[in-house]
């Protein structure tokens, strides 16, 4: 393996599949200080649609089966965009054959896989062999910056954050099943998908674990056209949280597929106690801050703010997926530096317990379930 | 009591004693058709304060005894605009007497007094008697119309209401212990004090009852300057609630006077199965509708908007105070044709008791506390 | 003439006659430590009228000609809210007769009628006799606070100011012709309307005056429906100028009556070496300042914003028409203490020359017209 | 030249040379019905530097010499992105070779040179070559929908367009002299750098020509710290003018690089006889729409929205440089289909022409330019 160029194999070539073939098309030519990416294979299952798939996305190679390509010698990097029941087989073949793995969100889909994913990680990392989860809103110069913010003590004491997440796009009750919806298939609904990238914000803002949880899932229709009738909805379209910090901070939480009008609002506001910060995916560039003077709005696109030097001038603002580029550079320095890339497996396993946590309290009536401490 | 002249006392001048007593001095130019309104007597327990405010706010005279006032012939209407815990004995006076009476919000401190207060209610309302609650808000013209869009089915059935009452007045921990504070004098933190306004509101909105609550309380500064040396804080600093009402909407609740950066942040957002609105009432005179194709933001101060022809031309924009004088006007509306006017005394007591649940699940670690049908 | 009491004539009772009224009603509950106000006399042509106009808006007396109330007795100030061309004529007759005088704006219809009144305010003031021009947004708390953010040197040296105001209720084509669109009626149209309030704001926020203009007048709608058939629209529907500053600053001012979805938009944006303010009337209460890290939207309802000690507390917003409550407190305060108010008369007439050399500009195809010093 | 394969060659790598190659490398990604684009050579005439930036930049060769490299077999699109007074003499040369060419704006720095390129371009077309001078930011969705709505007769006809180019990165006296404040080498200043784009998206969004110009240019520091000691800046650092249309819409514009707080602002409303709409770059996935119901925030990431197929799912919002990318999509798929893409090099100049009138107009005093109808 050199330290001038990695080998990245890539599994899955759907939505995040795309979003990660076009960070390593792309990291490059915004970071040359960094190793060289070569996009050496993609695999899919389908033949035909994989080979297109390589050819659109900027790969050299395709295949087909996963399992001869995380063993291969010309593959350095392993980047597992499959849906969330494969990816504990197959990190754990990577991790095993000594490649670095980078697994998109969620680790695994429970949480048995994702300590047995974590124990791996560890044992490879003593190897040196690097792993990340991807939790791509860390990479956001707003949230970035926000974490700063929070970090140098500009808005005191965190006490409250009001944290959401919301997009409309079942909002129709019409609109027809799908695999997403049956929990045997999906897992969980909306609190696994969206959910989790808000408790890992809040994690990553605060620099602080969850330590309770008390929440409520709703199923607003329970019954959608499926290819023979009408077929029960087994997930969740809606959730809501209370988190206790560690330090004793209070993060309400809530997320939804229901929310009209919404389209990827991801919204966080942490109130302090001398100032807040505030969030909103569907403005990316923008950062809310008040330290009491008003509310501050920072165009996040100046070349000293977090990730912004490798980009264009201020005020030629980002879009959604520079975030995935800001990641791959991120893996990418820390396997040249020789030290383990954030978020770390164990991060995400943290996101699941806690999930967890919020899925027991709200089969038990909302009660609090206390976290234990990992 | 003449249908062309109402005579009122006003019990009370400080904060919402001035607020009142301006809609009664400004209503009669804005609803020149109405009852006139003669501002007969103040009345406050220090003869130099209340004779200086009565003179300064446009009272004819000024008392020193509610009792002796609550009587006279030359009253019509009784405005209780004391502290909670006088609102029981004095309506329960001016009731009896025969006067239309309006109580300041919460209606009483307790449910017990409430109770009591809405059985004189009924039964003055046989003779003709008028009372209602003050829910200001509902007098904002953005969410009367907010109210009107839910009702016409514009954005369909409601789902997920968003609720927060955010101000920061307490942010600082060196602020000094204040009454407001002690649980013996204030009953209540901020749930009482703002939370009620977004239980009368979403009820309002939704013209739907609250079935059951969860919710949880924090006090984030223990203790105060007082004036013997530091001295406990006894009630909540935040709250937070889930509740569901009759019609299976869920709606998440949250107040604070630790926000920092919010002054008077009333927000509300209501998603419909079709559509959403948007309130924030540090922006009043705005409301946000989206019915499918985007957010649109109304200015409401049209002349066919709620509330608005008695105003301003368009664009001319309303403040805080104007709800008072609208409120005077439907009071007013209510005597001159014999209806019983809104918020009522009912209404009053179904918001306590929606807290007091929401308290007592918070005691017992935030389980579902159901409420009862009234 | 007591200084602890004013007795108030007003000539007028339509939209600014209601709002000077209600201004009068209001001043002395906000304002206590200021002379008293007595609502004397409320005149108007028509008897009917002007009596039910009295009894609604709070007038003692009514009276059907000036002439007689201007030079009563008990009569100390006549405020001028007739339309433009009867204010040359009153304001004269009031001040030889020794009564403090508001004119609203327009201080009147054309230059040399303004000539005659400075000086007769010029003659009178030296009897202390006081007088004032009615440009009421010079009381929004937002420009007030603008005004001291420049005079700081907060945002530096001024370079360059976007002002405009836009509104829409002339937009649709076939809304019918009013006296409003007669210049023989009118004088003027928009300019006339609208652009003198932007002239005086920005003369008030900067401090500074006009030393050149160019401008162009448009009538976008020719004609509309008249009583007797088409009927030709003879002043401008919207005005645009460059204006330099006396300290040299450049000055685009926009106006319009044609901007469809622009309720009362008056808005301003000054940028200086370093830093900008801006502001828009539609969200009065708000003020944004830049002066280096990122633009802050002050909420200007503090205790101590110009202004805001007389009204409610932090985020209780204020409305339109509390800049006439104010402004009546400039004046009355100033008489008090024997001072001359703001904005004088020569500010009524520097604002009409600016108009008069946009004007100009137009009429002879755009090219530069430098004002004389004054 | 193959249909399925273009070859393209850059000239410059600077920084519209980076957001250019950066929309060759991604086109395919994202485009692949449209013919695939092979890197294959960047041209810069330092050897070192340009070897570094293609393999940065994902160029298979460099080379030192342009005049080598556009008419190499193995090259079908030559894309020049060096500064504006080399513009001529290559796109010239590469016409002439046969050479589909992009043109980064300005497409010349001269009226004359302009002319001449246009009809080299012309007499190109004729043999099936393709010219395009680069106006990114019509491939801003947002634009383009805006371009959609005024064209579908949504906001009936316009009348008044606002639109404004403010950035403020000379706001401090005290930045340094640079070549791009030198009229000898730039040309102009921020009113053919910002203006430029402006009247392009004008036009572009009306689709209609401006007929006459009126204007002014402002240098407010007038000196700078230079190399040898203070230094006069010969260009413009503001720029205003009032544009007429051919079908009678007034235009008022305003550029400006001391605009402090404003990053990246390219603002413009258009009024219309029925509605407006309004846009920001700096929230360039938005556009506000007002079709008399209100303000409608339309979040510009559907998939039915223009060029919106290509990219994310709904509220996956892009950024500055994905305009880019867009734009080279156009460009093939022009090439591809056998008809000139849009912007062509008459549009460049009609640009030009305008400016100039400005400038003309600006140094006459202010007085109207008519242009001439092309």
């Amino acid at each position: 393996m050199s330290a001038r160029e990695l080998r990245v194999a890539a599994i899955g070539y759907s939505f995040m599949g795309r979003a990660h073939s076009n960070a390593w098309r792309n990291v490059g030519a915004f970071h040359p200080d960094l190793p060289a990416v070569t996009q050496q294979v993609l695999v899919g299952r389908d033949e035909s649609a994989v080979r297109g798939a390589a050819h659109q996305l900027g790969w050299r190679e395709w295949a087909t089966d996963w399992r001869d390509v995380v063993t291969r010698d010309d593959v350095d990097v392993v980047d597992v965009c499959t849906p969330g029941h494969l990816h504990h087989e197959i990190a754990l073949a990577a991790l095993r054959a000594g490649k670095h793995v980078v697994v998109e969100k969620p680790l695994t889909n429970t949480i048995d896989q994702s300590v047995e994913l974590v124990a791996a990680a560890q044992e490879a990392r003593s190897r040196g062999v690097r792993s990340m989860v991807g939790f791509n809103y860390r990479c956001v110069p707003a949230l970035a910056l926000a974490r700063e913010v929070i970090a140098e003590g500009r808005i005191g004491e965190v006490r409250q954050v009001r944290a959401s997440y919301l997009q409309d796009w079942l909002v129709d009750p019409d609109a027809p099943m799908t695999w997403r919806l049956r929990k045997e298939q999906a897992g969980s609904g909306v609190l696994g998908d969206l959910g989790s990238h808000v408790v890992d914000q809040v994690r990553f803002l605060l620099d602080d674990e969850i330590a309770s949880a008390s929440g409520r899932l709703e199923t607003f229709v329970g019954s959608r056209p499926g290819p023979a009738g009408p077929e029960d909805v087994t997930v969740d379209d809606a959730a809501w949280a209370l988190l206790g910090t560690g330090r004793g901070a209070v993060v309400s939480l809530e997320v939804s597929r229901m929310a009209a009008g919404r389209k990827n609002a991801l919204q966080i506001e942490v109130y302090g106690s001398r100032g807040s910060v505030a969030f909103d995916l569907e403005r990316l560039n923008e950062l809310w801050v008040d330290t009491g003077q008003g509310r501050t709005r920072v165009l996040v696109t100046e070349p000293d703010h977090p990730h912004l030097a490798a980009w264009w001038p201020p005020g030629h603002v980002l879009g959604w997926d520079h975030t995935f580029t800001t990641q791959a550079a991120g893996f990418l320095s820390a396997i040249a530096s020789g030290v383990d890339p954030a978020p770390s497996f164990e991060d995400g396993l943290a996101v699941q317990r806690v999930l967890d946590a919020i899925e027991r309290s709200a089969v038990a009536g909302r009660g609090t379930v206390e976290l234990a401490r990992s």
